[in-house]
């Protein structure tokens, strides 16, 4: 007999952290079981702050992450990363390079570091990668970092989905690479700019200054539209540790700043309309898909040699649900 | 009065490019009117060769894509492109680059592109750019190259919902880009090496041989288990043209070893199924959201709170769904 999930959450509260390994894995595995102990551990959770960082394939994420859970650790805080890996639709593994990376923090009680597959069609990344992160949370992390690669939309809105949003760049990169970041800097509350020990860094964090002075640099305005936030851009380098400790001081004062205020708490409440959507969206299709897939298969043969439309499928599918 | 989309169906039968735009334009945009337009176009569709074409930022597609498409236009043959871009969740927009790369292309009626951004939350895409497809399809557009970024898993999977899948890879890439790769490997039909003017392609060329000779190189087997087609690595470059011509002869080499297989037949039946649950899945959550926004939007503030949580209510929300 499996033990009940909201055991594991008694045993999460108090610290175990073996619980917290177990009951992020039901909430991958979108288990129904676990749905009503996952409810109770969002209640519980609501203290630590949750930051978003993402950046383009080849910007320095992971070193940057593993120096950043250094530094936030030598502060005394615990500190918890759920690693979104952009690896195999099939297999559902994970980058081994990332956890190797890592494993000399994993000895540490205060440090907990998980990654989580996009797996293929299945869905369901976002609501168990936030569901991830409150169960860190509510075991007493104080600090809780969300990295996922800056493409794919789903990996996008997880990291929006955060107290504080950082932006890696780095310099260097390829064309195409520029141009796909050029759609998420703006969703920075922090720019990093990694790598900084290399020569053509400065360039890079010229460009970001003036693209912010152009103006889209204020993340957050007051009512009056007063600035609350100017967004920084820091300087990072995991060989020399160059910027590390401003980052983490960085983060912490974004934290002050808007963790208090009206716009801090439609934030939040966006944030919260956003994990209800997810959340839901997947209930909705799981029990849809249960409830039709027997019907898909009767239709497909007939829509793969387009005697049928998957348009007049759908509504025909459609028909049994009320809603 | 807009134009009704059966309308549109009519002259896009014809062959009027301008009707085609509009019709995108619809299906991009969700429209409910224009879905039974859409199935209609589906069932005209079917005599066009699919390929999906995808990898790392930063591999070079855009630029392969331009190749590709000159090189099969002198054939005599008509192309048309749905390229995927990873720009902005919140812009909407394009990347302008790959517009302007190809801009020498598009004064050829021959040849239509079309660029399509991954929006935020709306979901879609993978019903979209489809759609696409089959309106260049019904329109009488002998091939058609659907690009996408390989990362995230929408990207991916709508590269797989081809005839043919090209992977494409680049000498000199860092080292989570490689990593990245990994993850969309195994869906190539046809290995793409570009960039190979450079004097580190060989390297590229000879471990995705290597990779490939240990065991994950047939995609395509007979009932007997006689391998129908070995995944071969093509070495191009955009600078030089060598190796274009080559990538021409092997797509369609593959499309003729798949086409009348009862494996290509299956990969039809899976394409079909892909596109049944995606429409469906689209047209599930539009209703539900018009359904429940105003319900969600009352349990917001609660949720923010953590008094209420997303399992609880999103059970709440479910609750007046007949499934």
């Amino acid at each position: 007999m499996p033990v009940p999930s909201m055991d594991l959450v008694a045993r999460l509260l108090k610290g175990d952290l073996r619980a917290a390994g177990r009951l992020m894995s039901r909430a991958e595995a979108g288990s129904e079981e676990a749905r009503a102990a996952l409810g109770k551990v969002y209640k519980a959770a609501g203290k630590a702050h949750i930051v978003g960082l993402t950046g383009v394939p080849g910007s320095g994420k992971s070193t940057l992450v593993s120096k950043l859970v250094q530094t936030i650790r030598e502060d005394g805080r615990k500190v918890g990363v759920i690693a979104i890996d952009p690896s195999s639709p099939f297999s559902g593994g994970s980058i081994l390079g990332d956890r190797i990376r890592m494993s000399n923090l994993t000895m540490d009680d205060g440090v907990y570091i998980r990654s989580m597959a996009t797996r293929g069609s299945t869905g369901g990344l976002a609501r168990s990668a936030l569901a991830a992160v409150d169960i860190l949370d509510a075991a007493g992390f104080d600090v809780i970092i969300i990295e996922t690669v800056g493409v794919g939309q789903d990996e996008v809105e997880i990291a929006r989905a955060s107290h504080s949003t950082i932006v890696v760049s780095a310099p260097g990169l390829g064309d195409d690479v520029q141009a796909i970041k050029a759609g998420i800097l703006e969703i920075a509350d922090i720019h990093v700019v990694s790598k900084c020990d290399r020569a053509d860094a400065n360039r890079t964090i010229t460009d970001l200054k003036t693209m912010l002075a152009m103006g889209i640099s204020v993340s957050m305005r007051n009512r009056d539209d007063k600035p609350l936030w100017q967004v920084p851009v820091v300087g990072t380098s995991a060989e020399t540790g160059e910027g590390i400790g401003e980052l983490v001081a960085t983060m912490d004062r974004h934290r002050k700043a808007h963790h208090t205020t009206e716009l801090g708490a439609e934030r939040l409440r966006r944030i919260a309309e956003y994990r209800t959507f997810k959340t839901a969206e997947d209930l909705l299709r799981s029990r849809f898909f249960a409830s039709t897939s027997e019907r898909v298969a009767a239709l497909v043969e007939r829509i793969s040699r387009r005697e049928l439309d998957p348009f007049a499928a759908s509504d025909e599918l459609m028909s049994n649900v009320a809603l």
